[in-house]
């Protein structure tokens, strides 16, 4: 058994009993963001996220003990993805990719946008032209010190 | 003479001036993101932009005919970024991939968040532990449809 | 189960019947084109439709289920395709590519054809020196907008 | 002096003098298809091709020589490409490249469509709700033969 | 099932029965070259070569029905090749690619030798240095015309 | 100075001057498919081959000096070729390898066919369906020994 | 210019003159690591840092302004370093990644040492059978947080 | 029975039982980094170790016997690493792989760090701005020599 | 069954057992090179060998035929090893290429030194200074020639 | 002017003036293999052999400096080589790569044969059946061990 055996159950699950990622977020407590990605494999849980999780999807104890280890992560099977949805966000990093540099660049200096000490949100937004999806990302800067 | 090589000529121009991009963009009137992504060889400008860049870089009147020319698109060197602060939006991907396909999936069915009709905002996000780097982004839903 | 084997138990199902996408897409009320990607794992089926294929291929129902999940897309198991047939695709996106870009923003400006709002339509082309493929593609223009 | 040094030339006498493909391929008397593809470094012109093309881009006698030499074929500088526009491309035969295969076979037999027997057409489609491009492909469909 | 899995089986047969690929060809009626080539998933059958085949392999009747479905083709599990004798192949193409190239071009003009309308023979050479492995090999010439 | 730009300017001048590999090949006494490959930088002359060469190309004594030096072998730019002329043949390994292999391995036991004890001949073979490109490949079966 | 023509133009000075980088960051004030990185391109430098090594080096006003630019970071030609030095540390890696990755999990929970609030510190470690180099690194500890 | 499926039951193991690798270390009497990457399969045990490690790990008489034998190493799924933590360490073989080189070589001259005669010491380091990850690597220097 | 599951049964049996290599070749009465790569999945047997082979490993009849057909060549997982040991191999290919290129054609011209016409002898050398691998290769030289 | 300028300065020379690399050895008193490797770019030459290898190919002392510097190595340009000779060296790291493996570590237990301290010899080896290449290696056993 594997963190990945316990994700490809996850997945079956929910779509055997059509459960959605927003009651099971709300159950946990936690965001959307977050509980998807654990649940997907990326993220750990403690004893208490993962006995929730467990009851929702029927996990047995050994299955949640994997819950609560941290995940050798990467979610794609390729390093360009090939899905439609998923490979605008790689376009925009290919497109937008040095603008994001020169611009956190010169506002913060040297350094980076975390992406461990980083939550975001994903909304709906309403539009007369056709409804958006809004995604705020919060990263802290760490900045590149000399020594 | 290419649009590579106005690309480089306005970075060379900006570090030996030490312009800022905001400036740029204030006097573009656009946002510091559209504006920086154009100068960098990503984006098409109108003749009034083309202009106002060109008087602030020092380019030529067959340099600024180049601003206007659809540009190959795609900023990056190699297709997993080796730039630290670049790399961690591809580990953004990399780890929330499959997260963002879900949760746009449950919100909206099938379909993607466009990155052409999109746009983005980039802010420090003062905090105490440590500024933050907040990124709003926003494209439009595209359904798949039957046909 | 995943997609992935909703999608082989399906093509498996075709051979051993003999079954004809024509005749599916017939059933299903729309496109061959649209009917046969959903087949092959590609596009995402309602309630209704999944039944009927559900029907054809003697699917149960949580394989059923699968059909009525968005799929992660890509058809190919590698980047540059093997099959010849395929290969003649991916040749004209290399060597027309370029042709492509320049002809749309010619005609479009800075933007580019959505491959989501899309649809084509592939025919025999009867001809006295052989007959034809006959593929049509229609895809909204997509344009880059300033902010 | 190669090919490559003769189309990086005409692409930038076109950007210097804003010529459009249209035009040129109004005069060369053929599709702006062909016409831009050729110009572009893809296709070989015959005298009276290369001496039109030639005269339009300021073309020396060695230049429009290398116009009718054979080329070696393939536009873009990655297997995948990075260009939002181009990269569409690739991924329509990505999703769509089975539904090709399964169609074409099943109404031609083993086969290919030909990428060189081939001809194709751009043009605008007028809709309400956002113009849209329309291409359409012809090949001649070639069938693997037994021996 | 799969057209994997009868390629596989018939290997596994001609290897556990000491079969000759050369005996097979003879009770198709074809070429040793085609008729290999469909055995090991590259060629499509039709009812009759697969009762043949079939029969001495053993075959069901599901698995005759695989071999009369178009196969996604291409053999190899990599794109360079690491077996020595196939390597010496793809050798040839690299070292002899662009003299092909020049001599078909300078023989035909522009266009390609058919990969499809395709026949080889493959044959020992005596010769009293050490036998020589002969092959012949007849293309189709495909021009490219313009439109 | 190094050899590939001894055969660029071999290349070019060829292109200017309208040389005809057929007449290289009949002036240095040799097959046109082993001049051609030395000339496109493949193979190594000797002095006399080097002079006639050098001769008919307008060559320097160092550039002729270039041409008796053992290449570094090799003539495409990518692994998998864009130019779909040389994409065929590659597409023959990738479809026929495995036949390659198993009817050599037939005839001759474990082994391989030499590309470098190896001689080809390539001709028009004329055909009222459309000529046909001819190839036919001779090299040295080498077996593996125990030892 | 850019910052790569500066890299390149310390590292022939460096030679030229047989400046050593133990002298450099003497002078700088600052750790040899760090100062060698920056000098390296990897690194950004102040203005009075800038002005002590733009001495050192012979640098240009111009050239001095690009060293306290944030550089676009990666320092190998090759995903897979073909240095045998450097290689050794990708080895070591790959050996150990997933040791580092248990260890460092077992005693901080899920999170990762930081590669930019990072420190190290390279040493000569005598030994009778033969010395040793002694590398010490420090890095923060970020751990992944719900939200 | 291969040594990935007894590192696949160590790991299995682990999680079932919450065992921990310090715990495992200090029953073999070894530093944790080296028994930790033996029990990840790269590292090869001997009888003694073997035993130790069966026993916590509820191996079988097979089972101990493949941790006895040299493995195949290299334990990461990808050239590049996908899981952040072990990026991380790509990351500064990337930033930094040519500081070690010249910092190395100006100490030892040319030879390089031994990855095999290497052992390396990962620890906790109290910090109140946070705690830091802190590694020892020691390896012995070997010289290039003249022959 | 295939090449690769016999493979694994003489490996895991040789682990079970433990058997080595040596004595294997002894029984063979062939080199322990050559012997070792046979029963590695690279060589082909003839029927006596088979059956010692057979006897040593417990292989049964179907299990024999199979070392007698020859393999699908190729022994390591990735093109660039990511073993140690192998590593080394490939890194002397790296750094000495070049130079076995230079030597082999100064002392013998263009050609190569065969790979099938192959032998090699592998040693310990004794040395007071640490004992050291001994490897002898001996290939035969294939000479280029006109044609 | 970087280490490749010198290299490639040198190769230049040696075509121009028909060096034979035999003869540079001699006069710089070690072994042709280590000195055509130092010529190469792949070793770094102390002053007296700087000075040996400067007065045979002309060059300037700065060009000699870079001769004692350490070089990023590696000599080739793809990860795969292209050029017959030096792939047939690949092919045998591909096809006996695990009998390397196996046989050291039958013979010495865990570790490598290093790349490092090692030395080889290539000589001529008469044989009435065609002249064969003989190459001797000998590196140190380097054993890993437990810490």
């Amino acid at each position: 058994m594997s963190r990945l055996d316990v994700t490809e159950k996850i997945i079956a699950t929910k779509v055997a009993k059509g459960i959605k990622w927003a009651d099971v977020a709300a159950k946990v407590g936690l965001s959307k963001e977050w509980v998807t990605a654990a649940c997907l494999g990326q993220m750990t849980l403690d004893k208490k996220q993962a006995d929730i999780i467990g009851k929702i999807f029927g996990l047995s104890a050994d299955e949640k003990k994997w819950l609560m280890v941290v995940p050798y992560k990467g979610s794609l099977p390729t390093s360009v993805p090939t899905d439609p949805l998923i490979y605008r966000f790689y376009e925009l990093v290919s497109v937008y990719g040095t603008t994001f540099k020169e611009l956190i660049h010169e506002e913060f200096g040297d350094g980076i946008m975390s992406a461990i000490d980083f939550k975001m949100d994903l909304q709906r937004e309403p539009n007369p032209a056709g409804d958006r999806v809004s995604i705020t990302m919060s990263g802290k800067f760490l900045p590149y010190k000399t020594y």
